[in-house]
């Protein structure tokens, strides 16, 4: 419902998310076609150690940081397994944010939990248009989706210009956690730099339950406002800055000292 | 004596240092947070590699670094082990830069080293009065932090708007080194990148020795210019160029080679 | 041939590329130097993470990197074994590019492959006049480099005030490969985050062999379009988006699957 949408007017900002590394100079590359073709542009790395080939994390963590971007924000993610392939082009439209990536379920996250959403697949005739026609059959984020953010970003072309509004994208990589009566079952979706299990289950999912408990690796933690609420080494689990279900150990490494990793099923009850 | 003091006038640049890595969008989202308050800040990373919850070398380096940016930028550094207590914030003005930080002895080190100090703490009403009133429990560095520093850097806000000054400072992680006659005594700071280990010994304390020679798990290295007075594979002690006592092995790693890691005791004697 | 070159004309962009990692604040002071003498100046990192002391991967990936940036691009490397020495800055000029790094061989990959070339060396009186003459012997990056870089991208600077045009810069660490008869011999030069080897064959020594071949590691891989050619886990060879030969297994590590590193000879034959 454009009509009630906030528009998207493009800011000029433009968030990059890969699993391309920071040793090579592949990131670099992208921002030298960005600021080829748009030397206003500002440039904001959200991260580019998204586990190779695992755009379930890209969508995850985009999904929960975009509303600290301003408004008219591009949000450009390149995770695929596939490239080179005959993969479209998902572009994303959600309130007043641009969201572009591989249409491989990357984006899924947002599509899912964003309001005033309208997805696109990017015609091949827009990119030739561009001449942005003879790329790399391996780099598409530099060929492809570096000048096309800039065009945006700058706002020499619109949403609206990218293709017919679609409902069709690929689904998500990880399966919504299970709500039922007393219980939530979720999934680790990432490892954090201190060793912090990062979970899918969301604030939401718990108002159900009383008195949330964390059930992980057959041990149980109560749900805490926050680190030093513990003793450095103590575990506990709580309701993390981004809004889901996280497992800690305070000054420690969680997935250490629980021996878990991405994938690990966390199951909440109520006690 | 802020009358003798170069003031504090806003140059619109922020540096970041953290313990945050790079892994995660927790250092993208603080940038986004800069950017949506303050279109135009150009914001530097100083280094979101900080040992997790070792607050002592932010500072060390903090203080070694800041004056190689414009007068009037503003320093955020966010490494606090203490997240989510209650933990004050600490403003330290100084040679017309001003230093934001958790008041965990963090900015110590740029206090005990800087002219024209002014320190205080930023009073809660002066966050409710920005809408900085109801932040997570623990993501400082994006919810309390990213907007501050832009409020600043936009000069918008004034470092005497933060509080009034105070001396009440938390000290340091790190003894400063201990002078005697003929022989001082310190502490390897951190390893670089190349396996340098960098000490808080500065040239200054090794005015009384006529030959210094450098102690260090046993053995003992002359005091050179420069890493190519030696040959490859060779160790040797040198002022680095950050002014302070290094040991390093030429195209090596001194960490590996010694042996040493942070924290260990250095000794420099005359010969 | 100046008369027939692009000139160089600054687009106040500065692209660096070291070995100094991103855990130290090198990078940062780097940068502070810059923002110092030029606020306006657009800072993009190709890469931080050559491998200490290898300027020959810094070269590789400038020379196959600097067109994706606009021209007037200042490209600044600094991978320096010898830093300390008396050794010479080099000034390469290239397609409207201009690039600074320590004479040492770094540059000789672009000024083997670039057209429109000019080299100089930097001359001391230059420096001096720009106040850059009392530098640290050890941290060249952030006393010559930076400022240097500022003022050329700054346009208060240009090329022809560094020095004389000389053709005596020292030659590169990597041979060229040997075409023969139907045989092509080259180098892994890097493995990139993906796990892929690169080598300094180009598509254009492939000209001769009817159906390329490479071997490598007592395997013979067919040269492929792009990855999805084949199954996950499945070894190819390709040419990859910069143009040489890259020996990858799709969706895992090559360079872990087959043993290699950095160095491996690479043969590419015709069947």
């Amino acid at each position: 419902m454009p009509g009630q949408s906030p528009g998207f007017a493009a800011s000029g900002v433009v968030t990059l998310t890969t699993d391309f590394g920071l040793k090579d100079p592949f990131v670099g590359v992208m921002k030298g076609r960005l600021v080829a073709r748009y030397p206003a542009v500002r440039i904001i790395d959200l991260t580019h150690e998204i586990p190779a080939h695992w755009p379930a994390e890209a969508g995850f963590w985009l999904a929960r940081s975009f509303r600290y971007f301003p408004r008219g924000t591009v949000h450009v993610a390149v995770v695929d397994p596939g490239v080179g392939s005959a993969r479209e082009i998902a572009a994303v439209e959600a309130e007043g944010h641009l969201f572009l990536a591989p249409d491989n379920g990357l984006l899924a996250p947002v599509f899912d939990s964003a309001a005033s959403i309208t997805a696109r697949h990017v015609t091949g005739s827009l990119l030739t248009r561009l001449g942005i026609d003879a790329p790399s059959a391996t780099f598409h984020g530099r060929d492809i989706f570096a000048p096309l953010a800039a065009e945006l970003a700058a706002g020499r072309l619109q949403p609206a210009d990218l293709g017919v509004p679609t409902t069709d994208l690929v689904p998500g990589w990880i399966e919504d956690p299970l709500v039922g009566p007393g219980q939530v079952t979720g999934t680790v979706v990432t490892v954090d730099h201190f060793g912090n299990l990062i979970t899918n289950i969301e604030a939401r999912h718990l108002q159900g339950l009383a008195h949330p408990v964390v059930r992980v690796a057959g041990r149980e933690f109560a749900v805490r406002r926050t680190y030093s609420d513990v003793r450095p080494g103590d575990y506990l689990a709580l309701v993390n800055s981004f809004g889901v279900v996280e497992i800690a150990q305070a000054e420690r490494s969680a997935a250490e000292g629980l021996g878990l990793a991405r994938g690990a099923p966390v199951v909440v009850i109520s006690k």
